[in-house]
């Protein structure tokens, strides 16, 4: 294959956020870069605009392109010509300014690749989710762990039937890191992420949560009937949750569930989840995330390794595969994988063709709204002593 | 130690249930004798006459000492001498024949050792409180996973505090022996197992949901406040629960969840728990006991191997060793653990010293009050579309 | 299956060694009556008269047979009718002892279950080999790793072709307990295991290689050819081996390693066997026992569990369980394993019938000589340079 | 940090070999350009003219420098201006042309990163080191194991003392691939690596024992002293090894092991290394290379994670980590990492600054000629008997 092929030449990328002091910046920049299909060449790095001239040369941004705001990184692109104009923006930032940015962006007409949650509250999704739809651009959530090349496995595994019906899906995702008052150390991360003004109505449900349920939509394709959540901030004074459960009724009679801690010790990134069909059970987990366990009853239990050359493996998984077995593909090649996806978009669109709204193979704007409304009924559910509410949103039927 | 101190004799043991065909009454006289310190010497094995008498060989129960009913062989050893009469009764039918049996042998003045679920529902376990209370027998519980030694290292680990708090307990007990009807296929353990008429309220719930919900409660001592339950059948025409997940409110304000599932493919016995403090962390899985996870934010993951000689074990879990490290323990020896924290009591008894009630090494009788609630309030909650109902039981407070 | 049919009663067993502050006798004990199969009636427990008798009582064992020396033990014993004089007698006496005990109790016409190594040297090995060939008693040699179900799994897995023909053996057995001078701190265990004068030619090759050199040839049935070994003992003044390495070759062409290490921080009893055949590779480890994984190329890896009720299980594995899978059986049931198939000539032998003497499925007293035999050329070898010494016996052609 | 300070700009890179077909072409280019501190402009992909051209578009390579030899291409590389002048030279071809492109791209001016085994014999490998020497250049050989965080953490560890004195080094390289003649169904990978013209002396020892040998090196800098190797070809009409074990004597009287096999069904690229020092020993494994087994006599096992934020981890480890915790890094990042520090040198030297030519933090030009050795020498010993051959060689010592 060539390079973005119809289009036969690199993605300009641009990178909102992802100053000096970020951590997920650099991810993005990297990931995006990895498979030579793009390079980054302009960015409005901070909404400090020393910072953002000063960070552009670790990212090899030319000091020409590097803006000191979303919004004049926007104008100036656009006044380029259409052969040196940015393809892309990514967007880094906290969570209350991705809706501008994205927004913005789209209007713009550059396609898009937006951290999740997708915005700072629902009524900007779905806002969002309109605009996106009445553009003709390529919008990307970064719901990054759908790139790992067994979770792809996974999805063509149940679409295909080869697990029967799904009964139950068993998600959790465990961090230790906010244990302890961090956000009064002065700690970047930790400050905004507790902070109820820059990251929404929930804290480890909207951060992390948000990522499990959507590991469960993403490869069940189960649609979700109703909700019941429990949040707590268990450390003292801490305004958004730190740990939650909720329990989910989906539509075909399944029951899932999301557990989210931020406050178990020496837990690392540990997103693990399990699913139950009436023909094979699964069981898959982030921080080992080459090995996928596939149980039949009457069979040894199979450990799927990422195998691009097996024929265990479905065209979805060996697709997202770049290297043999046995020499590990991790994080930054997962989040590759997202990019990957959305820039064979990005070149259909640019060269005209059609491109794909809903159940793409990376997570999309859709998906974003149902994250903000499981992220909304989590938190009225827990408000409500975990009161059942519907989580049916019609974003999850285009 | 000698054995039995201060009784420095064998106890005798009598079996009721375990006839052909059983799996947990071998599982009993294995546990039991394992030590040396016991020795099955009567045995009513089965309900049918003929097969009690045929199973006593097998036992090397001696021909006038294979009763064909309890009763028969209650009457019968208390016409004994002292000297030859029967110790304790472990009893090991099916869950709806507990209740007679064992207020019968208390009432003779036997000490009973009892499988779990302790009776058929709530009523008869107060009832049966009430009569072991009014007796000076030792009754325990046969909840056998708490005997594993790094199940009491972790119950020593939260009494002495080095956890800290306790915020959360995620139990989950996963199986999948019955993904199918089993039951119409006249196998006899499912077909008991799934029948409301012998195995009481629930299915997978009354079963091993039980025995992880126990397990927190063993392990953390944690005092329940309320529960939310949703229990399914996902295997058509079965009349009792093969899946669910409760979410329990400690008063402590620690949230808890207990999974249990009898349909996943290819799973065994998965009994994983996860406890979070806020000094440490701990992870435990039954399939894999001689491991214990703990974590610590800001110091390298600890595996604590199960070593009786080692500093980093406590006295409850260095005891419950019988050799070194690295030479695994597993299912038979704790169920024997739990044996010998029993025969710690009856010798004392039997030797005139009073024993203790509450709170002790072995699982008892406040524990099957407390999970015959756990299971009344689960169906009840499941019932009434997952309502918070009481878990507060006085059986918690003696 | 009646008790040690078709003899229809417990078989009494004898134990030598196993005085206070021994490890291995209670091992012993345990391990031979945990089916009901045996019962522990007389003894000589130490050399020393006081400690025989003092710990007689821990024994369950009668004061009339708690003899003062093995001698002694033989005569009386023999002296009682024979429907009361023990069947067998274990000896778990340091190694420069077993000789004598086992071949008076031999000689007596008592069945002999014996620690290895069997003997002190390769002489007594061999002459104690003449005598048993020449009694009709059962002699059962433990080797007690060789009781753990998925290692029968495998040796089947290996007789019936299911690997191909094995082309590689990797073994190791690492520990730790001896990275210091323990000898010189008054520890018992370490005090013999490290004298020549009581453990033999060699120390961690005697005590720990030879299990893994044995588990390799339980396993595959590869007769040996030639051994290189490389002998160290790194701690400082230590008289025997505390590391080595040897390299083997089969007659077949087959590569094999042995590796032990008595040095290694923190290492337990970590026993792991690698098999290449040319239609499958394995892999097993003692301290998870109750998994083996099986590879095949193309095929995702399977992780076979104990589980003997499983179509993938053959019947020498499912034979050796006494549980479902997920409740994990261990070290104590494996070496139970040993008694019960020794158990199952002894009772054959003791009403009449003929016995096996070669390839049983316990190990025996030709395995014993080949064990002496590979100390010795292990220690010949490495005192010539590592020189390619002889490895076949004709102990290993019956 | 600036990008390739002080040279502030990024390297120019050039690959040879990497055509269509080659798998670590690829990898050299994403490795390379990872960190956004180089960029692929040239290249001769292929020995086969059209399909060097035809291979450049995928690689974004422009058509104008995509050279259809490397002669061509170092001779109009040198014949551009600086400024536009590639930076150094990546070699991705089969083993027997190494030397001289290397030769020819150091003579000329130019960085090398090359593939290893660095040569086709000794020979080669230590007149490219002399080369090497009286050039200027970087030369950087890839062993890209050491490029993982935690290799490069144990290398520190045993540096600092924190192991105290090294025993033992156990290390195996154990892959499947070539269980079958793979190299007779036109399979290119397999055709030239079991191809004695192509190869080298040895097959697997070449290919994947030299990683292990070297593994061990880089960790723990023991200098070897003797070797005995015993090689096999396994598969029928192979020429060149498939299996092989090594035994090594290091200068300080540690034993080491080397063991490499591409016979065992089903294992991918499963690099294991094992390390006991008189302070505490050390496990890990390429296939899950996030987790350090560290272990120490009375203490729990602890599992060091690639945590660039802990405590636990030093600098050369933590220096070696992108992203926290919990997010897995792989082969790429661990690949890149050794690239990372071939480009500190090269922007050391390009601007003027002098250049580490020894120990160096990636492997270089004297690891080749210490592979190169080892090779050599394990055939010969191989050759006769597995006979003590000298493992000295002067390249260890600068």
């Amino acid at each position: 294959m060539g390079i973005n092929e119809p289009l036969n030449r690199k993605l300009r990328m641009a990178l909102v956020g992802g100053g000096q002091g970020s951590f997920i910046g650099r991810v993005h920049s990297i990931a995006a870069c990895l498979d030579n299909r793009a390079e980054l060449v302009a960015g409005a790095l901070s909404s400090n605009p020393e910072r953002a001239k000063a960070s552009a040369p670790d990212y090899g941004i030319a000091e020409s392109r590097a803006y000191t705001s979303y919004q004049e990184m926007l104008d100036s692109e656009l006044a380029l010509p259409e052969d040196q104009r940015i393809d892309f923006v990514s967007i880094a930032t906290p969570n209350h300014v991705h809706f501008e940015v994205a927004e913005a962006a789209v209007k713009a007409g550059f396609n898009v690749v937006c951290d999740k949650p997708m915005t700072y509250d629902l009524a900007q999704a779905e806002s969002l989710l309109e605009t996106v739809k009445n553009s003709d651009v390529v919008f990307a959530l970064s719901h990054n762990y759908t790139g790992y090349p067994l979770v792809r496995q996974v999805r063509e595994m149940v679409t295909s039937g080869e697990l029967g019906e799904i009964n139950a899906v068993r998600a959790q995702y465990i961090q230790g890191w906010l244990r302890t008052s961090l956000e009064d150390e002065d700690q970047k991360q930790a400050a905004w992420r507790t902070d109820p003004k820059r990251s929404g109505a929930a804290g480890a449900f909207g951060d992390i949560a948000t990522h499990a349920y959507n590991l469960g939509r993403y490869m069940t394709g189960l649609l979700p009937d109703q909700v019941s959540c429990h949040l707590k901030a268990f450390v003292p004074g801490r305004q958004l949750d730190d740990y939650g459960t909720a329990v989910i009724r989906y539509e075909n009679g399944a029951l899932g569930t999301v557990t989210a801690s931020q406050i178990s010790h020496g837990r690392e990134n540990d997103l693990e989840i399990e699913i139950d069909g009436t023909k094979g059970s699964l069981r898959w987990r982030q921080e080992n995330p080459n090995e996928l366990i596939y149980r039949q009853n009457g069979k040894a239990h199979q450990i799927i390794t990422r195998d691009p050359n097996a024929s265990f493996m479905n065209p979805m998984g060996a697709g997202a595969c770049r290297i043999p077995a046995g020499h590990p593909e991790a994080f930054f090649e997962a989040f590759a994988n997202l990019y990957v996806a959305a820039f064979d978009d990005m070149a259909k669109r640019a060269s005209g063709q059609p491109i794909e709204r809903h159940d793409t193979v990376y997570t999309n704007c859709y998906d974003g709204v149902e994250g903000m409304y499981f992220i909304q009924q989590c938190v009225a559910s827990s408000n409500e002593n975990a009161a059942w509410l519907p989580l049916k949103h019609e974003a999850a039927r285009p």
